[in-house]
């Protein structure tokens, strides 16, 4: 949806883009379990940390893989990069990548054929998907960054998820607060993409009641 | 509103809607005042206590009996709890229940031939009462969360109230915040479904005064 | 512009109403400085706050005086306090007193042939004008409140000003909070007002920006 | 696009215009790096600090200039303040100075005939644009104004920083806040500006998704 193609696909390409939808789905969220498991999982369990690890690392391949066949059949080049763009900032911000699940949910929703969602609930449906997983990815990240870190008060991963809702909704309590570089880093990517998200649930919840409202009228 | 009946409703579930209305408006209000009371009351005023709890169950029961009834008479088998899952919600999270009388007040509202509110102006109050009534229910079930818990600085029914307003503005002072897991979840819910409406106030007071604006030109 | 006359107003009321503008608009301005003095006074100063609780005293008698005026001339008996429920609201709430301010500017705007601000940029500067009295009136209450409670963290008018940018802005950093109930009370008013004004400055102010941008495109 | 000539631009101001474009956009970078290296290098730099103020009374001399020149060639005498607010009040407040490279930066993408960005997207890179410059700008202000101040939570150019964003964001945790006068008088400031250029994002951003899957379904 992001990526606007200014020449026609060629039919290779689309044909890789088919095929690879499901495993690249399955490998967005073994990505966002893997990281789950690597971040949350305690530190006397070496085993089950390593084997997150390597999840991560398979599905980061994956994901490079995926990039690089797409890139040589597109028989664009360099410009690509650029017409596909959110594609490669997702492959260098893994955190980004349970997005993925996003594209494919909106692609399989395009596809079916039952009565189809109102555009406003769509919207919002859309919307609000991207903004939990960036919320859940954003506390992984943010647990990771601060729960060892001197004079946090994120200590637990429930501390980050209450800390990621009350920064999406803007509320910001500050009971519970970043206090690392890295981990204010990931709030501000989530304070940004985050808000732009919810406006667009917001704003299409309000268009929808005028409309239902408007609708009872006639 | 929220349901959209695919098929058309069969007479006799229609009258049973318009003959229960005004007893589940009643079974609304006295949830409400219900658990209002069992919260609030002093832990000494132990028949008053009883009482409350008795109401509450009691209008839990008369929900129920409404669904399991509506479920029967609209021949809908299974696809009745899609078709209305707002009301299996509330079914099930009694803290949604007030938002029945948004429904009768919205259909009351519809059958009244008076000079009618403009539309922005129906969507504002629409909106507004369901956030207030939100707003109430969410500050009842954290103060009972959150009264007697270590470390928690939300200790009375104000402080809750207060905490409430807070939340729903999106302002989040931060000064009273639920600490508890119950209470957490219970602060979720509301930003979540609070900031929607507040949205569609804002929205909507935004759309009034520009058209309000627009009419003095003409 | 939120009266809306259901009949046609009398000859006379709309005389007394051409008369009484600028004296209102007065009124208006003297119960603000009045109060601001009465407020901000030092406690020593017993003349300058008597002389200021009288101004306030007469403005109030003032804003009595008109109103039974126009209840009387408008012929509308007890209708009027529901057609001009702005009025009557100002009445009793003496610190929205201000807001009468907002109604004459609005209506010499009106009156004033000159090239006039476009549709957007009148609905900000109308909100944005409204809301900056409101903070003023609230930052006043406010710390008349609070400045002598215990435990207050809003201890000069400065703070209260400050609390009350970032209460209408719904920043809330919680540095400065009330902690009193008529504190609080005022605060909630604050924003549940300021929300909805500050949502139709935003509102307008992107129709506006778009509007200027797609000019440019033609 | 802020300033609305009421008469006809004269020749020879089209021309000083157009000459001076790249010179005053190196100029307003030149401002806010010296003001940077001003602000953020170490106070035994000497000679660093005052080559940095030597740049920024340049620039400002530079705007000066500018200003004075354009009021001549435009031949409206007083008038001109009031048509070209924008650049007046730039010149007053050195810290919106920044503010000139967006117009520029709007100027140049006008002439560019490349395919040209959608109503929204060049709505939503202005507004971004701008609130990262201004954010950048009174972060440097509030560390300036706070970081030797007694009981100050901003301690350094980081937490300046991130102070910003929670403030552009209206997310607001309060764990850094302002407690000078002057940094409290930048903050609101940030507020005020910033909220309408977040708020201008957020709807660009739900009536382009909105767009997008409209398209999608024809």
């Amino acid at each position: 949806m992001s990526d606007r193609a200014t020449a026609p696909v060629p039919p290779r390409l689309q044909e890789w883009e088919q095929r690879t939808e499901v495993p690249l789905f399955v490998a967005g969220l073994v990505f966002l379990v893997g990281y789950a498991f690597r971040v949350l999982a305690p530190p006397d369990t070496g085993a089950v940390r390593d084997l997150a690890l390597a999840l991560v690392c398979a599905t980061w391949l994956a994901f490079v893989v995926d990039y690089g066949v797409r890139f040589r059949l597109s028989g664009l080049g360099r410009r690509f990069v650029r017409a596909h763009w959110l594609d490669t900032v997702v492959l260098l911000l893994p955190l980004l990548r349970p997005l993925r699940l996003v594209q494919v949910y909106t692609a399989v929703q395009k596809r079916r054929e039952q009565p189809r969602l109102s555009l406003y609930a769509r919207v919002m449906s859309y919307a609000s998907l991207t903004a939990v997983l960036l919320g859940v990815s954003a506390a992984l990240a943010v647990y990771h960054q601060e729960h060892d870190a001197p004079g946090a008060s994120i200590r637990t991963f429930g501390d980050s998820v209450w800390w990621a809702c009350a920064t999406l909704t803007t509320v910001g309590y500050g009971d519970a607060v970043p206090v690392t570089f890295g981990g204010r880093v990931v709030a501000v990517g989530l304070m940004a993409c985050g808000l732009a998200l919810l406006g667009a649930v917001t704003g299409s919840f309000s268009s929808w009641l005028v409309q239902v409202f408007r609708r009872e009228d006639e």
